[in-house]
């Protein structure tokens, strides 16, 4: 799927350093590089970046799913840490489990190489 | 309680801007202003960068509990977004709700003036 990054970024993922690797229907892929602003006090990624990663691909599994002209917002999220990334890159692959009218429901699976980073599920709003 | 600022920060709540206004035994309170690069794809406040704020107060409150010379993860968290932040700044207050010896279960609101913006509850691990 082709889609303008005017239409896939915003600020927020900008300012993390997102990159969309892969849009397909119902699907995101999202890889985020643990740059030193990113480091929580540990010099690990902050939890906060691993979760807004997640947040950006399922924002974008969305779109996938209702159109990249409507927009969708996270009702809530619950997220388990698994593993700590300690340096170099992880890729966040969200895919869309329901699609409803009114909400989305949303999977989410950070991996570094093989490993599973963190998992994450939650539910959008279509706006 | 007074903390120096090198134990409460981390590059990445120095990268969103977060403001410690309040450490008690047990509890922290964080603030965070809506900046241009906090936006999500609406304009609004980014849940990544909301949920980021969440994790920084929730991980502040741990270390008034076990101490600043000791160190703590986040295991998970669920967070309910209640209402968008459209400007200005946000409050969160993170509360220690049972501190364990190996983890800690911890609740947290966000607040702009009076109204609840967001809800999270999370556990997690003593290091």
């Amino acid at each position: 799927m082709d889609i303008p990054a005017g239409l896939t970024e915003s600020p927020f993922s900008q300012l993390l350093g997102c990159r969309v690797v892969r849009l397909e229907e119902h699907l995101a892929e999202v890889a985020l590089a643990l740059t030193k602003p990113l480091r929580n006090r540990l010099g690990k990624l902050h939890g906060g970046a691993m979760f807004s990663l997640v947040d950006v691909a399922m924002g974008l599994a969305c779109s996938t799913a209702h159109g990249f002209d409507k927009s969708s917002v996270t009702l809530e999220c619950k997220i388990n840490y698994i593993r700590a990334v300690a340096d170099g890159e992880v890729n966040c692959i969200a895919r869309v489990i329901h699609a409803g009218r009114r909400t989305l429901v949303v999977d989410a699976e950070v991996f570094q190489n093989d490993k599973l980073m963190a998992k994450a599920q939650a539910t959008f709003a279509a706006l």
